[in-house]
């Protein structure tokens, strides 16, 4: 089987994605499809596949698959290459517009130089501060921020957020020493917190800068995580580290974000979307 | 910078061609190009890059540059993908040819049902089974078979062989009880192989059929090593567990491939070669 495929990345974060605009496909190879095709051996390699689709709701669709083929609902460094390649291929004629996801329906903006789409601004939606809804155990306050967090026999503090996914924050004097490896794996299965979490260090630079390392729930260590980037910064306006209303820069290990948790609330995610291949893809099923 | 692609692979051994007959580029680009390309998350993904190029010395030339940028000399399972690639594009008329690349010439042939290639048999050339040329210490025999091999409390016994790489083969009962991971890093870079070595493991099925697992030096556990495969048959002759000039089934963990170590001397490989996906690869350098 013959699929036109296009590889895109948003910070390493890469994807296969499909156009469903241009031909289709039943529904039950998608799964398989995406196992197939994320395998760096024996397909091209990514971290899923990704369909772009017509909409009722909004004006273009968005599901992705994850390299085992369960589906997932949403992921920030995917919707900007979806926006950008939307824009590109004349499937959305303005520079601002929809995207539906499994999730929600979701803003997009294209910010256009020299008719070539370079950063795309999505609007992450509001974060959920409330300790249930994150969630996560204990009972000392409703909102988790700057809490005390012992773990083996480190005291540390605590900010939890969920943008979506829940995401722990401790804020760290210098992200080289951060305990990445040593506390990653042990914090995002702890039973304070019910479904897992994806565990950031955050280091202060500056107020208008924040330095970053994530181990993301059910991945480990990654290059980029645009939930947890809005996560932090988040977090950073709650301890009053950065103002609210205004984009800081945070640099993932893949590349830099630009986050802002502004007035109405919801939380604006601006970066890279790049291309990296187009071509056919063969399936041997 | 466009580059026209394909990628294929040899039992999940995969890699990305160019083209030169199509396209010429500067020879500065192919380093850095294998680096770009080979990334999973801002490049396509493989473990390499392979030129296909005319060549005054055979019917086809190939050069092969692995993911770090160092060029190779020589991978029977690329070997495989360039014959078919050079068949089924027309730059050979014959089905057996010769292939230059950077360590010797090497004979291909390629097999053809209903008009597709589906397997290619490359001559991998005639084994080095003298100590000094393995490259492998010690004083006992010239050759290195059966010969009791401790390391840490564990004896054993070894059979050494060279296909123009070293390689360190032990003999197991069962396949799912070699010591792979546990002594497959400690024996690559043990004092007596001097070069390293690659670590096998094989359990003698039949007198047709071997499995196979290794530790390639430095990669790790890999799905397949088309030199590591012929080394396993040229020691299971030497050991008497299956006949000279007779096709030996290898199973490795990417799949099988069919070795024979013929009466003239020459180890002769076949497999399957696998096509992906073609396409264009948008590099930023």
């Amino acid at each position: 089987m013959e699929i036109t495929y296009i590889k895109m990345h948003g910070l390493g974060n890469s994807y296969i994605f499909v156009d469903l605009f241009q031909s289709n496909f039943d529904e039950s190879i998608f799964a398989p499809l995406a196992k197939s095709v994320s395998d760096v051996n024996t397909g091209i390699g990514s971290d899923g596949l990704i369909l772009i689709h017509p909409s009722d709701k909004a004006d273009v669709g968005m599901r992705i698959f994850n390299k085992d083929g369960s589906e997932g609902r949403n992921c920030g460094n995917g919707l900007r290459c979806v926006a950008k390649y939307a824009y590109q291929n004349r499937i959305v004629a303005n520079k601002a517009f929809t995207i539906e996801t499994k999730a929600n329906n979701v803003q997009a903006h294209v910010h256009e130089v020299n008719n070539y789409v370079d950063e795309v601004t999505i609007d992450m939606g509001e974060p959920i501060l409330t300790r249930n809804n994150i969630p996560m155990k204990g009972t000392s306050s409703d909102t988790v921020v700057n809490e005390p967090f012992t773990i083996d026999d480190k005291s540390m503090n605590i900010t939890a957020v969920s943008m979506g996914n829940p995401h722990a924050i401790f804020f760290v004097e210098k992200i080289e020493d951060a305990p990445l490896y040593e506390l990653g794996p042990r914090i995002t299965k702890d039973d304070r917190f019910p479904e897992g979490v994806n565990v950031e260090f955050v280091e202060v630079v500056s107020d208008t800068e924040l330095n970053f390392r994530v181990w993301e729930r059910g991945s480990g260590v990654t290059q980029a995580c645009g939930t947890g980037a809005c996560a932090s910064v988040v977090a950073a306006v709650l301890n009053g580290h950065v103002l609210r209303d205004k984009e800081i820069c945070v640099h993932l290990s893949g590349g830099d974000l630009y986050v802002k948790w502004a007035n109405d609330g919801h939380v604006w995610m601006r970066g890279r979307a790049d291309t990296t291949s187009t071509g056919m893809y063969y399936w041997n099923r």
